[in-house]
């Protein structure tokens, strides 16, 4: 059965590279044993630099099912996700993440995962991208602002 | 010049949370000291998990000038990035990180961002998210069928 939705991820990947979406590769998210997203990489014909196969599989899911939040959904990606993607996975509340190739895999190829995910371990000093934090008050304000808001939706 | 431009992407953020289009968090995208791209949290209104200030800067910054690589901007966002946002600074390119508030102060009203780095930053078998690497022939065809595709855009 995960092999199944696996291998349904991945034809679709197949498919996006054949039409020039994007890079190779695809996802699909099952629930109660039904598919009710896909994606697959559409960076460069979408113009989108976050339009990644996961991602792409979850907002689909999402507008399907008209839901923010998605615990009892699991994801079939053809690679494991970069930390953009597993981020958004756990932004969605999934809890498994069934994947066939890997970072090295993908870092064979030319993508950055593995960068990233090395990236992301450092302090944030030693990044490559700089981080600068600005003393502005307002900043504080706006998370006040939130605490205090009574009809407020957390997530 | 940077503190007007951060203060911009936190006065979206409050428009945004009164109009509650989702959490406290707003970013602007700035390049060649023009504002490029701009965006607010709007997780729970669109029903999109992934639809955070940084992401949502990057789409409009990249529909505006076409193109899913912005190299030469710089973001200014309310809060420190998630890793998802993070990375999605990564994938777009973008080199400088501007920003108010951090993980810590997210955390402190209720969001997940820390939690997420946190997580990230333990090998996958310590992770909340299970992480399971089927092994399916195909998804090597497509890392291959990547390799040798001639008209392929990397990125």
């Amino acid at each position: 059965m995960n092999e199944k939705f696996l291998t349904q991820a991945i034809e679709q990947a197949f498919d996006c590279v054949h039409k020039n979406k994007g890079g190779p590769f695809g996802a699909v998210i099952v629930q109660d044993g039904k598919v009710i997203g896909r994606g697959c990489n559409s960076v460069t014909s979408a113009n989108d630099p976050t339009a990644h196969a996961e991602v792409m599989a979850i907002r689909d899911a999402c507008r399907n099912l008209q839901t923010f939040h998605l615990p009892d959904a699991v994801i079939y990606t053809s690679c494991e996700p970069c930390p953009m993607c597993l981020s958004a996975i756990y932004w969605a509340g999934i809890k498994t993440v069934y994947y066939g190739s890997d970072r090295e895999d993908a870092d064979r190829i030319g993508f950055s995962d593995k960068f990233i995910y090395d990236e992301l371990a450092l302090p944030p000093e030693k990044r490559l991208v700089a981080m600068i934090q600005l003393d502005v008050p307002l900043a504080k304000d706006l998370m006040k602002a939130w605490e205090e808001k009574q009809d407020k939706i957390p997530y």
